[in-house]
């Protein structure tokens, strides 16, 4: 048994094995019943790299932190921690001596529980664990009955509703998609009303203005209580560097927002090769640790100990068509890489996700959704965000792919099982009762173990082709259009205690009443 | 730098590097110019179990060989064979001490080369090396425009031209569709002129009886001359198990002709758990073990040092349906295992393809394909068939799924490079033109390096949705429908020496008048 095998044999949530049992627990608890409130891995991660390979990198990353230096534009807050911490400064701009960011990250934690208002759903980030959540970003949704269009707080609360209802997702995410008919200075506080409201999983926060990340965390406070809060995680909130190596203001206000308030930041670079950084792997990806550690570190100097996520999102272009790609070959592979960087630092990891730019739930998207998520689960990534419904590059979020990236997220709990070895497993008592030439249909072993065996898709069609054929000759896309209606027309809302939802929605009524409609 | 990057850094036989170079060096060529010859892996085996786990394995295997043993029917040879290796006989079933199959294996060679009629295309089979084949047994065929049918030996002779035409495919496979307007007993004469007329790559035999693999042997004779094929690899035969535990004459005699021959056989048992093996995946994979050794050590007993290929076809069952699966996590987790005990005994291995069960080339077909895929590629899988074409759980062959599965192969080049080290992939110079909150499209790093960078789909559509929508809003099969058509009307043959290919009609036509046509 290896390192990875022993830990987690003794610690893995698991109320079930296949996707048998969990359907059946599934029908049981109603529609939204859970498989498990998170995945421990039973497998190692995936490491491509030498300690020699990541050095080098890592030394990349030193020299590009300590020679040419991240702006931090807008905060004169983060400039000044910069400046205690030793930093050296120039205007914006900040450099760092080699070591001195991972000094400063030490205090961070390597793993922590995100807590949801159903304790049973909490999660935890880091380590073994792995946590799906939907896409997140989206100014457009699509389906196959009415195409694409702007999204909606209603298709929002559809998708929060979708989510909460899949055995499979663990999360419901924070801007599923952007709900274009709500102002946009008062969207974030419908956003986090609707993860409170139609899900009782942990979620994420607004980012966009410090202002918006405060509200999202007062909320919560109503939900957790203030001394909760202040002592555990209950919200994220997904930031972004502008790369390259540049930290806007908006961004820093509202990462630092939520490590004063005791909650997780996600710190993610988005570098697309050629664009945002270099068209060589190794370089986006040094660029990418350079990028992420100082994020990382300034939610330290705001406050220590406060959690916060790795995060990643590398991606290529079309050298045809001059565009971004997403969920290609060089982005899979280099998650590898960067979740070995992550570990390394001790952090949590968020990786890829369920990417494609295909404009349609078609093979396109499953060929790069599924190589981009394998990647994801593959590096060691604890939590997955564009777990579920990403199409067109991030501009779409899919009903129906929504519904076939659930499902491929039930597969992956039986993936990450990995191979179990006991005797049952082992079944040479099987074999002893069969023996040569014969089935084993009717075995005792077979019987045994036959309802918690074989993972089986909801949305694959296993049929023989006459019965398929007789029955409509569907494809995936169609059989997920009556899924995803099916699983709406059945939802039914988590209990929410009536004082905190009208706590909530006088917050709300009091915020908007404060603001004007800003469109844009 | 660890084993495996040092090794394969030195060896990779690298023509080129992105998907951008390969395709102007195959426009260059011509539409039948190649990438590589195969590729040779730059990224460490996916290992997932320990050693413990993995002699648990082990241990069982043994115990099925030993106590409860293999039937080899209808072949007395192979019988007599294990006889004088000095295994017990009752009848039919045949008992192995521990230890005893890993002994006869010891001269079975762990890499060779399969020739191809043209040289630069020949493979390396075992090591670090990565060779695809098309699909392979499926009766019928099918496209977009004219759904499923039964396949033809004018189907047959499409897709080898198609796999020819691919750079991303290295082999012309075996039977990649029944050609079922051609008589039973004369159509492996045809299979294999077309592999050898319209292809210059390394192919398979026939092996549905002794007699038609020594005439697939005997044609390679024609095309390689006899010394050499005396004392090289030129023509695979893949042979099955019939799981479970029993090895049938028919197949048992093809296995014994090709190591006669010096030709290599290819070790297949077909697992479906819960029906020819157990639910469990330990002891399917247990069995598959065991049986794969066995067939693998007959080679031996027939010509010591022949080469042979150790196989895998695990496989799952749903549960709702009781159909069988393909492309499920099971037999794809299954696999890294399988990966880890071949490498135990030094044999060069087959693993998986693109397995699915779906009826068209759609979402669902390319979600479980691209999962069995890359299973295929991290287990260190050195000979995949299945690579490109396989639909409805292998009874029919796609022309669409064809051309997606060949792209993703073209894929699989970039991502088995990794994530490359060194001075101009880190790009610190890069860093150093650009700086902070600039970007890199015009930048001499990238302008250097733009040519040999990112993958590029044939098959994806990573425009703007605005634009894929004014150009049809077509979806991926749609596109590969185009693309086979195109490449089929471009097709050009490879040269065939005039007097190679009259022998082979000659021989072909003494044969065929020698045998009454038989339809089953």
């Amino acid at each position: 048994m290896n390192a990875s095998e022993a830990a987690s044999s003794a610690t893995t949530p698991r109320r079930e094995r296949g996707g048998r049992v969990a359907r059946r627990e599934q029908r049981s608890h109603g529609q939204q019943g859970h498989g498990r409130p998170y995945i421990v891995r039973n497998i190692p991660t995936y490491d491509i790299l030498s300690e020699e390979n990541l050095v080098r990198i890592e030394q990349t990353a030193d020299r590009i932190l300590a020679e040419i230096g991240i702006e931090f534009r807008d905060d004169p807050v983060a400039l000044d921690h910069w400046k205690r911490a030793g930093a050296k400064l120039e205007g914006d701009l900040v450099r760092f001596e080699p070591g001195m960011l991972r000094e400063v990250l030490a205090t961070a934690p390597a793993q922590f529980t995100q807590h949801a208002r159903n304790s049973a759903n909490s999660v935890e980030i880091g380590g073994k664990s792995v946590v799906f959540a939907p896409a997140y970003g989206s100014p457009f949704v699509m389906d196959l009955d009415r195409g694409r269009r702007y999204g909606t707080i209603e298709d929002f609360a559809n998708f929060v509703k979708l989510a909460q209802a899949s055995p499979w997702l663990h999360h419901s995410g924070g801007t599923i998609c952007e709900p274009v008919d709500v102002p946009v200075n008062k969207r974030h506080l419908d956003m986090v009303y609707a993860h409170i409201r139609y899900s009782d999983r942990p979620f994420m926060g607004s980012v966009t203005a410090e202002s918006r990340a405060e509200d999202s965390i007062d909320m919560a406070r109503i939900v957790f209580g203030r001394d909760f809060v202040d002592e555990n995680c209950v919200i994220l909130g997904n930031v972004n560097v502008n790369s390259p190596l540049v930290w806007d203001g908006t961004m820093t206000l509202a990462l630092r927002a939520y490590a004063r308030a005791n909650q997780a930041a996600v710190v993610v670079p988005f570098i697309l090769g050629g664009a945002m950084g270099p068209v060589t792997n190794a370089g986006a990806i040094a660029q990418s640790l350079a990028e992420t550690m100082a994020g990382c570190a300034l939610t330290q100097l705001e406050r220590p100990g406060a959690p916060v996520i790795f995060g990643n999102f590398l991606s290529s272009m079309s050298l045809r068509s001059g565009s971004p790609t997403f969920g290609t070959p060089e982005p899979a592979i280099g998650s590898m890489v960067i979740g070995q960087l992550a570990r390394r630092l001790n952090l949590p990891l968020r990786c890829s996700g369920n990417f494609t730019t295909s404009k349609l739930p078609d093979a396109h998207a499953m060929n790069e959704g599924t190589m981009s998520m394998l990647a994801a689960v593959h590096c060691g990534a604890n939590f997955i965000l564009h777990s579920a419904g990403f199409l067109d590059g991030l501009l779409s979020m899919s009903y129906e792919k929504f519904v076939m990236d659930a499902d491929f997220c039930g597969a992956l709990h039986t993936y990450l099982d990995g191979v179990v070895i006991d005797d049952n497993q082992l079944a040479l008592d099987a074999f002893r009762e069969v023996g040569p030439g014969s089935h084993f249909f009717g075995c005792a072993h077979t019987m045994a173990n036959y309802e918690t065996a074989f993972w089986d898709s909801e949305i694959a069609d296993n049929e023989p082709f006459e019965k398929w054929e007789a029955a409509g000759s569907e494809d995936a896309a169609v059989r997920a259009n009556c899924k995803w209606k099916k699983t709406l027309a059945e939802y039914e809302a988590p209990p929410l205690d009536e004082a905190i939802d009208d706590a909530l929605n006088d917050f709300m009524a009091r915020k908007k009443a404060a603001m004007e409609d800003a469109w844009y």
